[in-house]
């Protein structure tokens, strides 16, 4: 069998679909598969904005390291992270479980105590759910927002010359999901506990206002969220608007290493290229908006790293001015 | 551990999320969780039908009995008989996907082929998925459907002197589901292939278009699709409407048996009772909309099989008159 992926297994299931999406009638589909969520335009003046995503238990998290209520936040939060990537304003959503007996107790009711605090946070709400038996713990969340009509951000709108942004600092999730084993005992129950580095992992806070207004303001060209890592998902984008870029070294936000013996052999960089999870935005603008983007951006931390470039390519330079391609090697499940 | 069941744990999510829904603002929740679907009002003159479900191999199917492309279809006709359930009509879906390596060649090929089947038949639009790397095959699927405003049938509409219906036999699909392993070289790749006792376990067909005929005209006072067992599904129906119902079992629409040996011990009755996954329409009418009921049912075989009573409880009479409490006896993942 050939190695697969992600990405071409995706495509695979949109091609044999493709076109239909036309068919469907009201309400119109404004976007099909391949961004970060579906559009609908209902005829309204807004739209909704839907995402699917599924969170499984030895694929994403361990029963063992990771608390149930932590669970439920971080299930939660992975999801409302694609309607922030569409600028979208979290609605509500559907919650659909498959999982064994013996956590229908008190696990359960751990994990429905982390979903209703992301679901306080991020202000949505449950409106379908369904449960069923299984040996392993399966988490599927269908969330839906709305956006304005018209001011959905897509991957496909940035052009050469754009500057592109993150929000946050880069690799802090990735850095705790490496130092959590060192932590087996820990039981983090909300996201202002323990250190951190853990919190990034275990409790992720995607700028869901803030990706509203870039949207609303109209000053993202391009978006989505850093869920697989910077390579990846810079990859994406770039492939979506049909553009290269580059990126500079030393502006990337990296996160310090904390001076522990299990966190010494860390690499700051590679974290910030290729560490996902952190479910931050990579968003792109167009230089004559920069100003207006700095305005609204002083109650968030955003740092420019590079620009568009009509290459094709995704490049990188050091502080010395050496250019090398960066290859996507963010997380891919179906890797080795 | 206390013994558990679905219904039981659904009830404790949904308590947990208890109210939230009116906070959601725009589209207006006009259902939440605990009917087949829930709906949101986008303030067109249609509503907006949302539900999830789960397909997963070992709990729902086996892969060495069940064709990737009948697993393919019944995923999608299982989430579009919820959609049937409320009267609405298919409009879009979302598929969420984690496969094992090996699976993502021949066995997703076959899966997308049976898949596509589907979508053509009850013309469903994707527009969304995700795929993932896991051990084992499992399948998530979210519909939306519309209804005209108002117009959608819930569980909870019915009143005593209702005459319970049903569509279609019952029993089919679990009588089929039992002579299976007696073909385990079987490759059914279509609806129209094999034997229809087969074909009702692979290919469901839930009865889509006379779904929306009987919301749209007013006909049904309550309706769910016959997914977990006559006895169970008209359990759930009645306690959504502080109701009781009497049927008869001289007038169920029985399954007949074939004469081969491996189906000799089959209780036509129990699988009639008991035997989900027919994915027909368990609904309500009320006694002066019958001649109406009769004119639009000349195209779909429909079933008088008890009425609605004051009583709460679920009461089952044999030919000479005897009756009887029914247990809930159908389908439910957390009972051993």
């Amino acid at each position: 069998m050939n190695q697969r992926n992600e990405g071409e297994i995706l495509r695979r299931i949109s091609r044999r679909f493709d076109g239909r999406p036309d068919r469907a009638g009201q309400p119109r589909v404004v976007l099909g598969m391949g961004d970060d969520a579906a559009i609908l335009s209902s005829g309204a003046n807004h739209e909704l904005v839907i995402s699917s995503d599924m969170f499984l238990e030895g694929t994403h998290f361990l029963r063992r390291l990771y608390s149930p209520e932590s669970v439920g936040y971080k299930a939660l939060a992975r999801a409302v992270s694609d309607l922030a990537a569409m600028g979208a304003k979290p609605h509500s959503f559907l919650l659909t479980i498959g999982l064994p007996a013996a956590a229908t107790g008190k696990w359960l009711n751990g994990f429905l105590a982390g979903l209703q605090q992301a679901a306080e946070t991020f202000r949505i709400a449950l409106i379908g759910g369904d449960a069923t038996r299984y040996s392993s713990i399966i988490l599927e969340i269908t969330v839906l927002g709305t956006v304005p009509g018209g001011k959905a951000v897509l991957r496909s709108g940035t052009r050469p010359g754009d500057i592109i942004f993150v929000t946050g600092q880069l690799g802090a999730a990735e850095l705790g999901r490496r130092l959590l084993p060192q932590r087996p005992g820990i039981r983090l129950t909300r996201p202002t506990m323990g250190h951190p580095l853990l919190s990034a992992q275990m409790f992720p806070q995607p700028p869901i206002e803030f990706a509203q207004r870039l949207a609303a303001e109209g000053l993202a060209t391009a978006m989505i969220d850093l869920s697989d890592g910077l390579s990846s998902d810079l990859t994406r984008l770039c492939e979506a608007s049909g553009v290269g870029a580059r990126i500079e070294v030393s502006s990337l936000p990296l996160v310090r290493i904390p001076r522990i013996r299990s966190a010494r052999k860390e690499d700051p960089v590679e974290l910030a290229l290729h560490g996902g999870e952190d479910y931050g935005l990579l968003f792109t603008c167009h230089p004559p908006h920069l100003a207006r983007l700095r305005k609204i951006s002083r109650s968030q931390k955003i740092t420019p790293i590079g620009d568009i470039t009509r290459s094709r390519k995704i490049e990188i330079s050091d502080a010395l001015g050496n250019v090398k391609i960066l290859a996507a090697r963010g997380w891919d499940p179906f890797r080795d």
